[in-house]
């Protein structure tokens, strides 16, 4: 590879409004409720009761499956296991009786878990000023 | 009311951890794709070219159509209807021949788009680490 060509490829850059891009797909993953809830379970974000417990955690598979409401067996398993492919996540397992199985982010995980934290965080925050906005809405157009 | 149950109204807390609260269907709706690219489109993120351009801008429905590639006209319209109904956006129709129609992020949508801008360019920035992530465990599996 001559100098020019090793530069080239350094310079490809991804964009995500582009369909055809790898990133578009990765942000299609990426944007979605039971992702963003995985990464703020091991990212410690759950009770945010007192700031001390939100630390990074490894979380047993019962445990996440109890945290994230209404989750089904299949969508955590299958969630799961695409974070482990990206490498998001790893997966531990212990040769109890039974198995016990554990997941902890990685340091891309941990990247992630920044904006996926403040996801949560701002849908939260600013619920009922989007329940305002909608009741507006509504009394407008109907 | 007493001031026991105001205090009470106060401390209500969401938390998208659970299945049935307000604001994990607001996570729902803003974790997708189309709500993160609209967001980065109409908060200056596209290009990229020169930081000068990333300000956040009105732009028109055909603008937008193009530069989302592959969003169907179904799926922006609908988008763009329920973050207008959010309170995210503003839709504003001027009496032109024939009428343009331009949408432009409020306070509201600004404050996500901090968080969605921070989505889309984690996907661009680690792209490639998840492709290298992908390949060795697809060689570990198979």
């Amino acid at each position: 590879m001559t100098s020019a060509q090793k530069k080239a490829q350094a310079a490809v850059e991804y964009n995500a409004f582009l369909a055809v891009c790898p990133s578009r797909q990765l942000l299609d993953r990426i944007s979605d409720k039971w992702v963003v809830l995985i990464l703020c379970a091991l990212g410690g974000d759950d009770s945010g009761e007192t700031a001390s417990t939100n630390a990074p955690r490894a979380m047993r598979y019962s445990e996440l499956s109890r945290l994230l409401g209404g989750v089904s067996q299949k969508m955590l398993t299958q969630t799961l296991r695409s974070l482990e492919r990206d490498g998001m996540l790893t997966r531990t397992v212990t040769p109890t009786v039974p198995v016990t199985v554990t997941y902890e982010l990685t340091d891309l995980g941990l990247s992630l878990h920044d904006m996926t934290r403040g996801l949560r965080s701002w849908a939260q925050t600013h619920m009922s000023e989007v329940l305002a906005h909608r009741e507006t809405y509504d009394a407008r157009t109907t």
